[in-house]
């Protein structure tokens, strides 16, 4: 996954391009790198490692160039080097391009565009594109374009240069994220808004397989046969201010802190005595006959939860399924089936393909997204969104937490419109009002976290326990730790511990077990018994009321339905991972090896 | 699997049956027995349980008789019980026999015999043996046995007494292990050579249709039309406990080589142009909602695989919830779910109780055990039995490859009742019976996967990832290695890898990658690719025609419907934990914290 910026215009494009890459760094930062088009050739820069070392690289000369094309690169084919690193040019330099994506044939063009003789200097799939567009120009940019996009097999969103239209951009799009915008005097486009913000708050978003002519002050979208498209920019009412830190030292903190608030947000218009939910009233219920919830990573773990509601409450078939799994499995989804899609970003790869494909099956589709106007919420017949704003840090925290509260609120909706009478109904809806005071008062008991945070200090390893709805919270709280502290986090079943897992507990081995489902409580206590057993150090985040004398390390969740008891237990789990990190010195925002959002399979 | 001893000298043969009967009580301890030649009359005494109670029954008289056989049984058809025990006798108690193997028409033979007046005491197979040779027996038992097994369709291992010639004892086999050995004043056999160790160790291996003619002091073998052959005895160099585990270092060894045969076993009488399986001929597939799998530990993995067949082929809702899990949990069971229970030992106390709790629900149940009569297959409406035989090393490997194979014909069958018509049936037919020479030649990998597995030499983990079935061996892998080794594994699905886990990987980190279903396994390369540009090192097992230059370490697995890629995989994996647990001097057979069945919570 990457990230792209292009610009052209009256002014030198080198600030823009650089601007914007770093509002895009949460992409990827393996290298990054720009093409200038100057007369006298296109100028590459590029540089292994962050954003800084490229902005190194060019502070050593002016660059007046008035066009061109930034790449800031997560690695998928090839390892994170200068030579792969974007742009790639064509052999005589005339030609330069960015791509974001992943091209799955590119084998077998690499194959042949070698017997035409053509050298390839990276291990990059994205080098085909460059030596592909060479092949086919004869200087009808447009034409080419059409061709070489006819063969690519997987995702793209392209930007290209060429010395002969030294003020022009050519895009083209698939499966990948870009948005354009324009002033009087320029215009550019990157994979995201944040990229344009400071430039416009009008924007297009492209839609696949369109293409795009940008030049100074005009932009002119092409449908795939090259017929022009008559598209109206739309206003974004984005705050940029919301991106900054806010006085914490690292954007994870600040949105840790920023729970009570983005949840309040969240349920704001949603709850009175019944949920408020006119977006799903007119779901026919009785014809749904399965429901599916696909999803990944941390979204996956928040489908989880609505499985396990969905279970309690509905007596239609449900199943939570990897969307990576999903979209190449069998599911037999039909008009009988409600999808609900999970992505903070909109624009995750697999969650997108799965919709599709289940939009084409004539399933009703659902999502849940963070993103207004992203790929995902335009596809699904109906999105409603979490309000946790801009998550910059790339571990989730409000964004999960949010997407637990609205998606408790969509289950209990659902379970109305299915004439279902929950028990409890009052206490819950209660409490998940009173979510906001809830998770404030869990901020405050950041020190205890923090103190059972070094009992890592020394550890490689972490197995995290729970069973019914606390399995949701290990996954996610493991999930947390190994990201950003790179401690071998693990969540398992309590009662499947016995059957292997419980080999790799010895003496001074950290156990974070959870406990805040009363009814299994007293199981999940043998468990953990049995771990301290054999010199296992046990965590226990537990409902007011569980008991065990044994556990010298416990910390009480304030009484709430066992049912919401996820919320102040994650809040727990994620102050966890952060002090885990930050006693490792850790990059708390950018961990190793991930990107913000995963827009390839 | 059952034992069987023998013996014929010059001195009482009791202490050689009873003494070769306990080396072999790990082939089996359902119930055990001894037939001693008298003048009078054959003594025949037999006791249920452990050899203990037989040594009970024999410790109240002496006996002094010369010749004798004895057996100890691993029940296959008919429950453990004082009748069902060997050996079994003719009518008037002048030939008895012991019978080690299945023997498949005993149906048909038994029915005949039953014509004829024959009356039958046992449920077992083996009782139709010995009326035969009645029916045959005409003074000259060579002849009579010559008639007999050409008759007998399925495996045997055959040692029989007359009262006629109380020094001899005729042996006969095919298919199951015999033994012989001697001295200057006895001859005896066996199953297995512990049992003849401490008397000899010369040792003859009969063949397959060979028989044998067993005097004090002398060994006659004969060939199937009962000419003479003269066979050297060869020298066995092992002591008593490595010759238990008949050669091999340890029990997950020699269990992890008998997976062609005891899956052979489990096929046995299963398949022919479609999967014979009377027990479920009565269920009515069209009456069933939805299907539960219900199981722990390795047992749910295989688990898991038949969810994936049963949503592949059958359009019922089918849900696969670890044992501990589903029964605090909240499923709609009632009667018409089908509840499907896979258990090795048939005693895990999380299965138990979730089988105890379907049936009070009155779903129909279906269990999968190793064990006959164990609690499970008692409560369950029908077993269907894996004839792994006993499993003695704690982490399961035999056990688990004939799960697979005998839910992938359940599922089949289930798929037949349910009149869907499977896509490839004929060609994963004949794969399934064709599993035994597949497994037998993922044995000869042994040396390939020992290499990997000493890339785990210095490493604390290691990564397992795969989609789509591959995803179900990965899951077992990872388990097979942390139980045995302590290495800190963990499986993923390789779509999720960067949704976290990816964090995870640094140079040098071990990945195991799963590239076994074609259809997915350029998706995986990507998500491998992935991994090797942050500095894994990857061993990928893969199906023919899946490629990938980037990755060094590569092992293929046959030609195989990937349906049952599974197993060939399974070998694999089962041979690098087995390797990485000795490199690093680990207690193979006996992990630290684990038991070999779980019967508490």
């Amino acid at each position: 996954m990457c990230g792209i910026t292009a610009f052209t215009g009256q002014e030198p494009a080198l600030p823009f391009l650089l601007q914007g890459l770093e509002k895009l760094e949460y992409r990827g930062y393996d290298s990054a790198g720009v093409s200038l088009v100057d007369p006298e050739g296109i100028i590459t820069k590029k540089a292994k490692g962050k954003l800084e070392a490229l902005k190194e690289e060019l502070n050593k000369e002016m660059y007046l160039q008035q066009a061109g094309i930034g790449h800031t690169r997560w690695a998928t084919h090839g390892i994170p080097s200068h030579l792969n690193s974007h742009p790639h040019i064509n052999a005589d330099n005339t030609i330069s391009i960015v791509h974001n994506g992943i091209i799955e044939n590119y084998q077998s063009i690499k194959e042949g565009l070698e017997m035409q003789e053509y050298t390839f200097h990276s291990q990059t799939d994205s080098e085909v594109i460059v030596h592909l567009l060479d092949y086919y120009y004869d200087g009808d940019m447009i034409k080419a374009l059409k061709k070489v996009t006819s063969y690519l097999e997987g995702s793209y969103a392209l930007c290209v240069t060429t010395l002969d239209e030294p003020d022009t951009i050519y895009v083209a799009k698939k499966e990948s994220p870009m948005i354009l915008g324009k002033t009087d005097t320029a215009a550019f486009c990157a994979s995201d808004i944040p990229a344009l913000i400071a430039y416009t708050k009008e924007i297009i978003a492209l839609e696949d397989q369109q293409m795009a002519i940008l030049k100074p002050g005009k932009i002119q979208v092409l449908d795939q046969e090259g017929n022009k498209v008559d598209v109206q920019p739309v206003f974004v009412p984005y705050d940029l201010e919301a991106a900054q830190k806010n006085g914490y030292e690292t954007f994870m903190e600040k949105e840790i802190a920023e729970q009570p608030f983005v949840i309040k947000e969240t349920l704001r218009s949603r709850i009175e005595d019944h949920i408020l939910m006119p977006e799903l009233d007119d779901l026919a219920m009785e014809d749904i006959h399965a429901i599916y919830m696909i999803a990944c990573g941390t979204a996956y773990h928040a489908s989880l939860y609505a499985q396990y509601l969905g279970r309690e409450w509905l007596s239609i078939p449900i199943q939570c399924v990897p969307a990576s799994e999903f979209r190449y499995g069998n599911y037999p989804v039909d008009e009988h089936s409600l999808c609900l899609f999970v992505s903070q970003s909109g624009e995750t790869a697999d969650t997108l393909a799965a919709l599709k494909a289940c939009k084409k099956k004539n399933a009703k589709t659902i999502a849940v997204c963070n993103v207004l106007d992203s790929s995902i919420s335009r596809i699904a017949d109906t999105t409603l969104y979490t309000c946790a704003g801009p998550e910059i840090a790339v571990a989730s925290t409000k964004a999960y937490t949010t997407q637990l509260t609205l998606l408790a609120c969509i289950m209990l909706k659902l379970a109305e419109l299915a004439k279902v009478e929950v028990n409890g109904y009052d206490q819950l809806l209660h409490d998940v009002k009173a979510l906001p005071e809830t998770i404030e008062s869990m901020l405050g008991m950041e020190e205890q976290m923090k103190e059972y945070a070094s009992f890592l200090k020394e550890q490689h390893d972490a197995y995290f326990i729970g069973r019914q709805l606390d399995y949701v919270s290990v996954l996610e709280g493991a999930l947390k730790l190994k990201e950003i502290s790179y401690v071998h986090a693990d969540a398992y079943y309590a009662g499947e511990l016995k059957h292997g897992p419980i080999a790799l507990i010895e003496e001074g081995t950290v156990v974070i077990a959870l406990a805040t489902q009363k009814d299994v409580a007293s199981k999940t206590i043998s468990n953990i018994e049995e771990t301290i057993a054999r010199g296992a150090n046990v965590i226990l985040i537990k409902a007011k009321g569980v008991h065990s004398d044994k556990i010298a390390h416990q910390i009480e969740i304030p009484d709430i339905h066992p049912y919401l008891a996820c919320l102040p237990a994650t809040i727990l789990l994620q102050q966890f991972a952060l002090w885990s990190a930050k006693e490792k010195g850790c990059n708390v925002d950018q961990p190793r090896n991930l990107a913000k959002s995963v827009t390839v399979e």
